[in-house]
């Protein structure tokens, strides 16, 4: 088969699910941009700006497991930056295509636009450096091999990559033929053995209970961790990063767990249980409530994506999916001690009543429908909802670690794309919104039908909440009309209500549940109505500066 | 007087004119917002996004010779910086002042939100290094030194710089003082050799022509140059990337030089010139039309920032500043052949006439006044606007280096922060302007009355002249309902209009030159009305693709 050596790379990205890309065109890019379109097998997803491409992406490979964005060198790539760095951050193989400029110009060192003027062309791959698990410039000659490189690296550490393509080589034909990399395995013996003092640890312990963590959903393991948690009987809690790995709609979910700060009957479950398995769990300062956890190293069992470690003992070469596995088979069925659910409480207020924090979340939680991607942004929102009890099959999406405002609307725009069957339910705050909102129009331009929240509070109210003075005006935006935003950007038959009430609320919500069409709904709440834990963060460090 | 870091850093920018910063804001970085908003002489310019604040700090660089933008750790300054590779390659000294967790946190390796979970803290300084001229991590003990070496180095290069503080630190009282470095200095006897070297070789020529160019402007020293070219006669022509760095109300003026590619008169005088003084310029692909520029290097003077070259001899450490005022009194006036300057010719089309670009770009020129600051996006309609014979005192202003989509809508504003007391003109492309749009709604928010056309060609018109395919998928963008964005974003009593033929935009443009208010008007036009420049280079590619 004859192939061009952008050709190779798309076949090989299809072949691992990755059937769209999104991205910003550009002139150095136009090979790359051109062959997406010529593959019938491809759709060219084309975004506002390249942020927002990148953060769409982001979203995409949440469920397809990669996701590719496309960007034009020098002003296109670096504009990406923010959005591949959160995809290291958040553990996901966003595979970035850079178009160059071709190689008689590069080597003329030419003072073309999109560069510093200085005739260099090896700078900006060395700015992505930091953010990427790999990268490689494709030639005709490495084609082969750096794809299936890159490929293996991304998804060994579900991190992104770069690829770059100068316009020239990219459309010459590859040299040679490859088959992809083998996907790492785990030592016979280490495996055994690992799961030989999981068993044995197990069997010594009274109480036990499971972190499923964000690494598991990331590899595609989240079925092996419910088969272990089926034949095992272990309960297990969510931190926030984590929330549904694993179905929420089951006896042996605990409830989310966030250190000291929340959930005092789950925390007492976590941190008093004799043994702890972690599984594919991120340390972080949102998982573990502001480092309020507590969680005794000489009782937890960690089980890493490549390793796994106990009682000081580290299992190299030991894969997670392997080893849940084993597990599986090898953990006999206990009556586990459990604990039942909260919810977030009953529905409050009602006809002209304010939204206020108590009316909003549990109606939020409500409206929720089994297989539902609800995609929260960073702030006090998810704050909130992080505490709703998910239907069947519903995932929450965040980015816990990262944080960056502006997220939500494009990666919620991603997870539309990669998974247009199931609905979208975005929820992000008015601040966020304002950085990436030109995205809202692409939902319309190809027919996705997402339920859209934006909570108006008039600023950043996390930042409020956070900061020495609430007033300060930094923590104040422009005051738009959002309600008229999906008309504006062309999402033409959309239910689009502004409420400030709580009667308004529910006749916005009705009307968004049943429509067949996309819904916008600006919730107006007071400047300070938070969720719970993001008061406890703000009482928690106000405390710290007493 | 007792300073903090912070507050030193704010004081020594404000001397030196920057009165406003934008930015952002976030929890790493409240230290610095609280000290911004805290100094009665600085104003906190909040934006959208990053980027778009890194735009906005760049466009005011532009009026104000300095600039601010202030993002918070990872999320916020990777954001920033496609918009701070902006100012590096546009020559405009933005300082980029990020917020960092406080150095426990840092010396602990904690896992904190905004950073990629791994413990590193000194990843995203290295990743602003190539695109920034000198960067420093402000402690107590070095901010008076690295505050004056950073300013001396971006005032030197016209380069931005990388300001990282510490939340802690940042509040700290600074140890020690310090006094300004001193603004460099000619070396005498290289300044005397040069000025006698040019002053010989224009009195041996019997035609010369002067190339003014950015970085005269950047280094404000047009008043000097114009007072060169009184003193002396020369004609001067002009690149697209330097125009208006002298008025163009002058008889001086010969016109705009673009290569082979446009003005075959201007192009004789300046490529048959006996000799050629090239001050300041860069030889960019769109300064020299697409490289059709034959400038012979033998009768070229060249006038850079630090040095100057002529006849294959280089004197260096002779300041431009020192030179042009060495030249002015040295050079003696000459009648030298100059040029009549070409208009974009009369205003063609009435009533329901279709909006060709015959008729638009006249149009645009005649509606500029003196003193007008015209902000023109990269793309076609910047390449129509920039052969616009400018009124006295009017500046075009443009990406024509970088050129990244997108920088004119947030630029325009920054402009407009900057020198409030002038009228703003945005001329953007529908493409260009959807990837930074929300920045629309901060005019409003500060009082400021711009007029702003937004060209809508239904996609990204350079690039459909410039592709393979010009009807590839990728050149399509979302529809919307642009005339309605002002209304949505809170520009509340704005004349904003859609015009589809002559006679309505005749009525917009007065509507418009007439208000007290700000104005939005969407041009619609055909999605292949180009401006000659750019049918030019289409031309010129498909030509050397055939």
């Amino acid at each position: 088969m004859d192939e061009t050596v952008i050709q190779y790379v798309l076949r090989r990205l299809r072949e691992i699910g990755c059937s769209d890309v999104f991205g910003v065109p550009g002139d150095f890019a136009f090979p790359v941009n051109d062959a997406i379109c010529a593959d019938p097998q491809l759709r060219w997803i084309g975004c506002c700006n390249e942020l927002n491409a990148a953060y769409a992406a982001e979203g995409y490979a949440r469920i397809r497991g990669v996701g590719a964005v496309c960007t034009t060198y020098g002003v296109g790539e670096l504009a990406a930056l923010a959005g591949i760095a959160g995809a290291y951050a958040e553990r996901l193989p966003v595979f970035h295509l850079v178009g160059m400029p071709r190689m008689a110009v590069q080597r003329a060192r030419a003072i073309v636009h999109h560069t510093l003027g200085d005739g260099e062309y090896s700078l900006f791959h060395r700015m992505s450096e930091p953010v990427v698990c790999a990268h490689a410039m494709l030639t005709p000659q490495n084609a082969v091999y750096e794809t299936e490189r890159l490929i293996a690296e991304a998804l060994y550490h579900r991190r992104p990559v770069y690829m770059s393509f100068p316009a020239d080589l990219a459309r010459q034909q590859v040299v040679g033929q490859g088959a992809p990399l083998l996907r790492p395995r785990s030592d016979a013996t280490a495996l055994a053995e690992a799961t030989q003092a999981i068993v044995e640890a197990l069997a010594a312990a009274e109480t036990a209970c499971l972190l499923p963590g964000l690494l598991v959903a990331r590899a595609g393991l989240s079925g092996r961790l419910q088969a272990l948690v089926d034949a095992s009987g272990l309960p297990f809690a969510t931190m926030f990063h984590d929330k549904t790995v694993l179905d929420e709609q089951q006896p042996a979910y605990a409830g989310m767990y966030d250190g000291a700060l929340m959930n005092d009957d789950v925390r007492e479950l976590v941190e008093g249980s004799d043994r702890l398995l972690t599984v594919g769990t991120l340390m972080t300062d949102f998982n573990t409530g502001a480092f309020t956890a507590r969680l005794d190293p000489a009782r937890t069992i960690a089980i890493d994506q490549h390793n796994v470690s106990l009682d000081g003992h580290v299992f190299s070469s030991v894969e997670m999916g392997d080893l849940l596995a084993a597990l599986a088979v090898a953990l006999p069925h206990r009556g586990w001690s459990r604990l039942n659910v909260r919810s977030l409480g009953p529905v409050t207020g009602t006809g002209d009543d304010p939204i206020t924090a108590e009316a909003l979340y549990p109606r939020w939680a409500q409206f929720l429908r089994p297989q539902d991607m609800l995609v929260a942004e960073t702030g006090t929102a998810s704050m909130g909802l992080a505490f709703a009890h998910m239907p069947a099959g519903a995932n929450f999406y965040n980015q816990a670690l990262w944080g960056a405002i502006g997220w939500a609307t494009p990666a919620a725009f991603g997870t539309a794309v990669a998974a247009p069957d199931r609905r979208v339910i975005l929820i992000t705050g008015d601040g966020s919104h304002q950085c990436t909102v030109q995205e809202l129009g692409q939902f319309a331009r190809l027919g996705l039908k997402p339920v859209v929240f934006v909570l108006n509070n008039d600023g950043y109210l996390i930042e409020r909440l956070l900061c020495k003075d609430p007033a300060a005006a930094y923590n104040d935006i422009a005051r738009w009309r959002y309600a008229e935003l999906p008309h504006t950007f062309g999402c033409d038959d959309w239910v689009a209500r502004r409420v400030t009430t709580c009667g308004e609320l529910d006749a916005a919500l009705d009307a968004a549940g049943n429509g067949g069409t996309g819904a916008y709904i600006e919730v107006v709440t007071d400047a300070y109505a938070a969720s719970p834990l993001s008061l406890q963060l703000s009482a928690k460090l106000k405390n710290a500066a007493a």
